[in-house]
């Protein structure tokens, strides 16, 4: 039995999205062959790196021919399991929510957000992206609803609600059978074993920015001293 | 002269924020000293390496003591250069831009959005989060006018328009001097050496995650079988 692939590369599952939206660009222009020199220096790279990337999607590609467009976004979505649909629910229809259903790549990406959810009266039957807002407390009844008369089990719960409510959001979703949370609260979540979750954390990003700014500052402030 | 920190370890850098977080409840709570252990045990991972990430703001805690929150609070902040406010203009005021203006956690970070501009002239004169969506074409002329009626130079541009105009915006916020770009668009900007970038790829967790759901349903598959 090979082994469960709980340890791939990260950082090369996290570029695989940029270079199947570059792909799909060259297979727009009717570009056949690709090679990892021309991918690494569309974002900056080693070859090397770049092949090493692409080798965890099990693709591989002809010394001195390259690797067929096609061959390659086939790969990367199989890997990814974005060549079949992610059933959701989205809890959480502010902003935030609103963004993401109505960013197209995701869909592109094979998410399907069933339905929407949030608690706040005020949005209920409001339609944003050709889905109503429902009551949250509707959650568990929907989704009996939707496997009995449809057979439609979702897969993923996405979680767009303050911190404050995020974890009992997530425990009405883990009770309706998900199997994955992707979570936009700034919170980590107690979940069961059997549910994967990824946390965004903008506050990452915004760390990483404003620390490169600072230590850009300090370098450039050292430099200006040493002309002096 | 040290040498410039380009290459921080930003594992470590991004982890700072959630333990920022952490330490702001322990200080709420009144306690007033921490150790890695503690913090260890709040986001699972190895004591060492909560040592580590904290060893790079430069504080040192005390032997069998700890850390004093609020020396670590203290040094997070000034770290990440938290402790004085990143002024910037946002781009794009649809769901995304939206809900980045409306997050609070962010200006506690420091981040101080003066203005939000948009080129869709159904959204100017909106009121978000107190402040009044402008059309972009007043961009430069706002940037200018701060400068010479307020002294305020703009540090940051915050892009959250569609990718096929971001680099269109990026360039403008080059021109009026900003030193960073928060960029979510979906797509690679070109910006001068002096300038740095961070993007937020949202794709990125959602392809961490939907490739680990795949693995675990391979995996509970495969012991599936195995148990026939």
């Amino acid at each position: 039995m090979p082994p469960y692939r709980r340890n791939l590369p990260i950082p090369s599952v996290q570029r695989l999205p940029s270079y199947l939206r570059l792909l799909t660009e060259l297979r727009a222009r009717g570009e056949q062959v690709v090679s990892c020199t021309r991918i690494a220096e569309e974002f900056g790279q080693l070859s090397v790196q770049v092949r090493k990337d692409l080798a965890i999607t099990g693709v591989s590609g002809r010394p001195k021919v390259g690797y067929r467009v096609t061959d390659l976004i086939d790969a990367i979505e199989a890997f990814l399991g974005w060549n079949k649909p992610t059933l959701a629910f989205l809890v959480g229809a502010g902003n935030l929510g609103s963004a993401i259903l109505n960013y197209a790549g995701f869909s592109a990406h094979g998410l399907k957000i069933i339905d929407v959810f949030d608690s706040n009266s005020a949005l209920y039957g409001k339609i944003i992206n050709n889905r109503q807002v429902r009551s949250f407390n509707e959650l568990v009844e929907r989704a009996r609803y939707l496997k009995e008369t449809e057979g439609i089990q979702i897969d993923m719960g996405v979680i767009t609600v303050p911190a404050r409510s995020a974890q009992k959001v997530a425990d009405r979703l883990v009770g309706i059978g998900v199997r994955a949370i992707w979570n936009y609260a700034p919170v980590l979540l107690e979940l069961p074993q059997n549910v994967v979750c990824e946390n965004v954390k903008l506050s990452e990003s915004f760390a990483v920015l404003t620390n490169r700014m600072k230590n850009r500052e300090e370098h450039l402030a050292q430099e200006e001293k040493l002309a002096d």
